[in-house]
């Protein structure tokens, strides 16, 4: 059978290893020979629709290499549904128009939850209309949100920013405590599980060290028990480091950060968790404050990446294709963890009709008895993830990345408006 | 003459490379013919008037060798600043009761301005109260504006997590641009002057990558201004990033970060000038955003130390012990830059009297002619100091810091009350 060409597209919001995925992808690609060129969606999904499709075969293969220590999209992404095609097939039936104008033959989708939907939906969808194209769906999210797989590559590296950052801050704030400030709170992402704001956890050494208190969005605030938490603390070690996750929120499921401020304008205030927990602390506490919101920094931060997390990111992408050149279809490649101490792991896979829309949150028996910290099993299960450091090669004292051409391939059909 | 005992104290904000100041300092003690005995104010000079001495004697040498990785104050700091002994004498008569009960005849206090003009009044103090104590103030400040010195120790740290982080994140939102975020804000530090949030421009590889805008508090905010420029720059890149100094203020003094905002019970919110740019930008142009405020993060973040900052702050604590034990007194020591290519550095001296109550701002031809970016000469001066990547060793996948005893000397005199 002729070798056909393949599509590879970033989806949802960027890591700083996706790009390590994508360069296990072009890797392995170029040495399949059931795989001819490889194209890439320019900004995700949207691209494959707009017919943008970026020729990844002009790029040399000292700078796709460059791709494992470059963060964000290297090609872009995007946060565009597929309509469902029971509902409309537009946008499916343009897909089938791109893939057959560039003998397309596969496709290799790399997102969260929602993406591994939209492949499956891409596979049967393709099959149906007897122009099958074999689809791939590779995890990819620092929520660390998806079913079967040990975990997320993008996962691990925030996870180890934020345990960093968490022991770093606290002993700036500890340093600080008998004349200053007493209580540091850091705001982390996960709007709905609250593996990130759990890592933090991996900072803490002993019982009384930071953090002290970690908001989950498993786990509904109490404000009182959180203020009484907070006064121990600060009487026993003087000072308090907090970890809190953006989806922290009350029992009725409203957020924490969505508590009615306006500005002088009376308009509602949009965001950060962490600004309302000090301002909390502050009148009722009457404690000196600061916080910090990492947001984009923490999930872009590749200078302090986890090596299992960079290697796993590669792997699942170099699979995908392997799986895709062996006749697998409809399937996404996952991590088996075959032991915890020492970290053991292999590339296997799940197919996408059982993966999509399930959300794994965090279990309760990995969440303290008093809901503001981790337990030990939790930290068996998160501390392989962190482990390496994977420095990035520096040019003039900023972190050095990859420089792709990005160039578009010559479009061959009319077009289309999304 | 015999060896008397000496003295060290953190003072002020803590930085990522204070430590490798205090293991300068310690270090050239322990070789120093004139310097017994090396103690640590407990929390900075409160310690000191509190008596609270710590021995740092019993330290093993291996673990003093790790404050060199280890971020925060290690013997703790504090925001005291001592009373005027034109206008009250009570404290500075408890310092000579300290440091005679303590035979201490050598004081290092390692600080910002207010610091290197407390050392100097205690220079004066002793020598005319008759128990002649040598004071070296010592240069230590995030916020590099300390005069006479090329740089301040603990900046370079910051501008290299500041550039990196920058480019980071802007990889990211230029990946998201095309659907979603356009705008990304990041607040650094800097109330009065805008040297951190200038050190993001070294992330700027060319005239249209990022950060595209850099608001300084030497610049007044004009809005209208600042909002064609976004405009302009999200037509042209289609995102633009934005770094601003928790000090940008308008043309009347007033910070922008003091605008006004109150919560739901009317209370004033407090601080968050990335979340008042967002606003901003939402209101007036409806653009997607997110935003980061890094607060101590930056300030702590150890594991991205700029070596060169790492070697200055050593080289200046170890210069602290030498000139004192060469019979310098009441002076500090400083950076002096021989060239910027190659970078090539020496360490220097000025009189502390000179130090007093000067704030190095951001001179104007550092500043680009809009208003909104640094220049090449701007560039030239900061690019040296963020070289070297201090990579600093990691354990269970978190950085790995000191563990000092930190145990206090016997007290001699009475309780004093601060």
């Amino acid at each position: 059978m002729k070798a056909k060409n393949a599509v590879y597209a970033q989806s949802g919001g960027v890591t700083s290893v996706i790009n390590a995925t994508a360069c296990g992808v072009i890797e392995a690609s170029r040495k399949s020979k059931k795989i001819d060129k490889l194209f890439a969606g320019k900004d995700g999904i949207v691209g494959i629709l707009n017919e943008d499709l970026i020729d990844t075969s002009i790029e040399k293969s000292s700078e796709i290499k460059k791709l494992m220590h470059t963060p964000g999209g290297a090609f872009g992404s995007c946060r565009h549904k597929l309509k469902d095609p029971k509902k409309s097939q537009k946008e499916f039936k343009r897909l089938i128009e791109v893939f057959q104008a560039h003998d397309i033959g596969y496709f290799f989708y790399n997102g969260g939850g929602d993406s591994q939907d939209t492949s499956n939906k891409i596979a049967q969808y393709t099959k149906e209309a007897g122009f099958p194209v074999t689809c791939i769906g590779i995890p990819k999210t620092i929520d660390n949100d998806l079913p079967f797989t040990d975990n997320c590559p993008g996962f691990g590296s925030v996870a180890k920013y934020i345990a960093t950052s968490t022991k770093e801050a606290a002993l700036d704030v500890k340093s600080m405590s008998k004349s200053s400030t007493k209580i540091f709170i850091l705001e982390v992402m996960g709007r709905h599980a609250g593996w990130l704001a759990a890592s933090a956890g991996l900072a803490k050494s002993s019982n009384n060290s930071a953090p002290h208190i970690i908001l989950l969005p498993e786990v509904p605030f109490n404000e009182k028990s959180f203020l009484k938490k907070v006064k121990e603390v600060v009487k026993k070690e003087d000072y308090c480091v907090i970890v809190v996750s953006e989806g922290a929120q009350y029992k009725n499921g409203k957020f924490l950060a969505d508590a009615g401020t306006v500005d002088s304008f009376g308009h509602k205030q949009l965001g950060g968790v962490a600004p309302r927990v000090a301002e909390l602390i502050s009148s009722k506490l009457g404690l000196k404050y600061h916080w910090a919101v990492s947001d984009y920094l923490q999930r872009s931060a590749r200078h302090i990446s986890s090596q299992v997390d960079l290697d796993q990111a590669y792997a699942v992408g170099k699979a995908a294709v392997e799986f895709a050149s062996k006749g697998e279809n409809a399937i996404m490649p996952i991590i088996v963890r075959r032991k915890s101490k020492p970290y053991s792991w292999d590339i296997g896979k799940v197919e996408l009709s059982k993966v999509a829309n399930i959300e794994k949150k965090m279990p309760q028996k990995f969440i303290s008895k008093d809901g503001f910290g981790i337990t030990q099993s939790c930290k068996n299960y998160l501390l392989p993830l962190i482990q390496g450091e994977a420095w990035a090669p520096f040019k003039d004292g900023v972190i050095d990345t990859a420089s792709l051409k990005n160039k578009l391939t010559k479009k061959k059909l009319k077009r289309f408006k999304i």
